[in-house]
């Protein structure tokens, strides 16, 4: 890989950081008394570490530092800033005693389990900071799953200081898990864990954000911006752009409020099939009486399992047997290539893979069908165009900080926790830095039909702030056009343009 | 539509301005000898306009000015940078008299031929400045074609001083058309065309590029950059991206050109699908045994006409009756999918519509048959994400001075002629301002069976700079990953990002 002169001036870009995290020998985490009250099935399973408050870092000296030994992975799929988490955790560990030692797992959970890892050195990570991608030592999804995985990772990491696994909701449930086990078997790595999706399904209370959103959604917004300004040129399509982001509608909202689109469904209301097509098609023959053949709509990837009658189906299918009425007709009046897809593509548990039902098409059909064909439609796909790129201002500042903060957990003895930080809408220098035990976020849910120790995926909060703005506006974005364009990242210039955060985190 | 604030800051931006257009009173355009040499048919078609002769814009008193009347018209798919064209037209024809009249026709050559237009005010362009699309005016696909469109034209705009056509190869021609029938027809609105398109294709000795390329292709590199990084990050994917762009694989080049993927089909080389599919496959083959099991193929969208068999085939298919055995071979052994799409959907004249045909998935399924399944590819398709983006500073340059210049050519009486501005890629105070006769460019063509006069698409020159260049280059990006991320266009910071060319102009 080579580097743009872009991504050379990037390198030189020196992230923002919090105040408490300017001399890392003058600040120390302090535990956060709070009365807790897990479930017991929760506590039987954490019985080393569900006790566990959360802390916070404040002003103290933190005594005698020693080098350090921390290993680093990353899971699942790219998100802008990634390797600032590493740039962070390298500074800080060098800062500690620049006789630790940064340990890159490669190509995801999987390098643990084989144990494929190398030293990493400042110069190597110096070609990296500020950059896009997790090519510094790759990502995958294999899950630490098995016992003989478990084992696996206590002979690979069991001797480090810490192990740091960066990744979204599953790998910090596999974070927590491990913290546990590797307190079980007497060792003395300390498992921290550090929120990234750009999907924006890693919030809770204390995690505001999952780092890789911003950038994501700033380059899905700069597209759709653009496809936008093309349909009110051209005048003659209908531009569905279907968004990546696995079932929560959070990625399709902040890009709405970005660049108010025509129409934005979000999963999370509910709406069945048949009340989606009713409303693209009345929105297509409104704007035609308005003289407007063309707009644009925005499809969250999830949005088909949150229609109620495709759960239903859905459930139906993978218990297999006799369908039910109502889910034969609904099965009846997909397109021949949706049913094809529902029919053979199973997962190796002989589930239904919702992520292969090309929700956009069906309702492309389903509207032309209705519309007796005037609905001149085409598809887009906005997803892997987002993951990799150069993070924003945003993104970098906060994963830098993410890092810094995750090496101070570590020397400070955590573990089982996620790095956080908040007050993010404000100003860096004020930011919040928490450690947040992960058993406080993990309930029991049913997956694939076994009851499954999991952090609740956080879906669109249809009576929180960002979705009710965004639903007092939408219907003056329907007929009228006001589209708006924000643009390429820009990382010069006006701090206005520079250093904007998420309009869902406002 | 409302402003973002970039959109707001990019309103403010100055275009920089050739040395020669910065007092206009002070320039006229000065005929530039020369032989030429035109086939008969082409003098019998422009009788009044075939023996003109190139100008260039010179030092020297332009005499008294007088108010103007003028028309403007886009014609075809968007570019950015055509708004300032129409900010150029209009500054300049203020200049000369600020009693003169800019009248925009609505929605592509259509408003000429219905009479839809408006005089566009001041107030109204400024908010267009430096941004993408050609939604001020609107833009559309009609052709002048038939006699009582020419008739029309006569009646709607023959009163005018000049009718000014931004367009691609055929709206030029048709400014030709249109130009000699004003002309034969006593009429003084002289008709001056304006190149462009995203597509390249409007190029010659004389029209170095046409405007909207350069942001194009900025920003298709921009997103293959990103893919690029993912690709790399993840190890798992073919990431096959088609790119907008008819015939010519000009954006291909560019874009290869910027960020160097694993392999870049271009259709000029004249490759048979076998011939592809096969240096797909080995190349797959090539990366595995290095242990790359994923990789970036960039795919022209008119790769498959310049494909010789698949060419045969479409041929004997348009005309009808049996196929060869030849092509009855090809078309056997193509996706069930294009089978029906090559057998049901023609075009209103009976003609195979080459550009419904999806090259990327016959490509992609080819390939994972001859791999035997091994071949993890994901398709893209870059096209309308870059046509109406805000122009890059070399855009918004190119087409202010291109609107200045042409009110100039209006001025001084010029009709029949392309603006076109030369030395590109050297300092703008230096361009070179040359209006070029439309009929020089002008060849006849069948097309659809009709002997057509038509401007030639400019093809990949397999034998130019730009092409060895590549070619020379390509060999060492295939297995070995030198991908490179130019990121989102910069607006603010160093000229070396801000104020950068294509690749391919230098």
């Amino acid at each position: 890989m080579d580097l743009s002169p872009l991504q050379k001036m990037r390198l030189k870009y020196r992230p923002k950081i919090p105040d408490l995290l300017r001399d890392l020998a003058a600040v120390s985490l302090k535990a956060q008394p709070m009365a807790k009250n897990l479930s017991p099935a929760i506590q039987r399973l954490f019985p080393k570490t569900f006790s566990q408050t959360p802390f916070v870092l404040t002003q103290g000296n933190a005594g005698k530092a020693r080098a350090l030994k921390v290993g680093v992975v990353f899971s699942g799929g790219q998100a802008a800033g990634g390797h600032n988490v590493i740039g962070g955790l390298y500074d800080a560990l060098m800062k500690i005693d620049p006789k630790s030692e940064l340990i890159g797992f490669l190509d995801g959970p999987s390098g643990i389990i084989q144990n494929k890892k190398r030293t990493l050195s400042g110069e190597e990570i110096a070609f990296y900071r500020n950059q896009g991608g997790f090519d510094l030592i790759g990502s995958g999804r294999t899950k630490i799953e098995k016992p003989e995985d478990f084992q696996a990772a206590l002979k690979n990491a069991g001797d480090f200081d810490g192990l740091v696994i960066i990744g979204g909701d599953d790998s910090n449930t596999n974070a927590a898990l491990l913290a546990e086990y590797f307190l079980e078997h007497g060792s003395r790595t300390r498992v921290v864990g550090v929120p990234k999706t750009i999907d924006g399904d890693l919030r809770s209370e204390d995690i505001e954000i999952s780092f890789g959103f911003d950038s994501a959604c700033k380059t899905y917004s700069e597209l759709i911006g653009n496809i936008e300004r093309d349909a009110l040129s051209a005048k003659k399509y209908y531009h569905c752009i279907k968004l990546m982001g696995r079932s929560a509608s959070h990625i399709a909202l902040e890009c709405a409020l970005q660049t108010r689109p025509n129409l934005t469904l979000i999963g999370e209301e509910g709406k069945t099939m048949a009340q989606i097509v009713d409303e693209i098609a009345d929105l297509v023959k409104r704007r035609k009486a308005a003289g407007k053949e063309y707009g644009v709509i925005l499809i969250p990837e999830g949005l088909v399992e949150f229609m109620p009658e495709i759960k239903k189906l859905i459930q139906e299918l993978s218990k297999g047997g006799e369908l039910s009425s109502e889910s034969a007709a609904v099965f009846a009046d997909l397109p021949e290539k949706v049913q094809k897809q529902l029919q053979l593509e199973r997962d190796p548990h002989g589930n239904v893979q919702v992520s292969l039902i090309e929700t956009e098409l069906i309702l492309i059909e389903k509207v032309k069908k209705k519309l007796e064909g005037k609905f001149n439609a085409v598809q887009h796909f906005l997803g892997y165009e987002g993951r990799s790129c150069l993070p924003s201002n945003f993104d970098a500042s906060y994963c830098y900080a993410l890092g810094l903060f995750t090496a101070l957990c570590i020397r400070d003895g955590l573990t089982g926790v996620i790095s956080s930080i908040q007050k993010l809408k404000g100003a860096i220098e004020q930011w919040h830095l928490k450690a947040v035990p992960i058993v406080d976020l993990i309930h029991f849910e049913i997956r694939k039909g076994k009851e499954k120790p999991v952090i609740q995926k956080s879906l669109v909060d249809i009576n929180g702030k960002a979705f009710l703005y965004f639903s007092r506006l939408r219907k003056s974005w329907e007929v009228e056009d006001r589209y708006i364009s924000p643009g390429p990242i820009q990382f010069f210039g006006e701090a206005e343009l520079t250093d904007s955060v998420p309009i869902t985190l406002e």
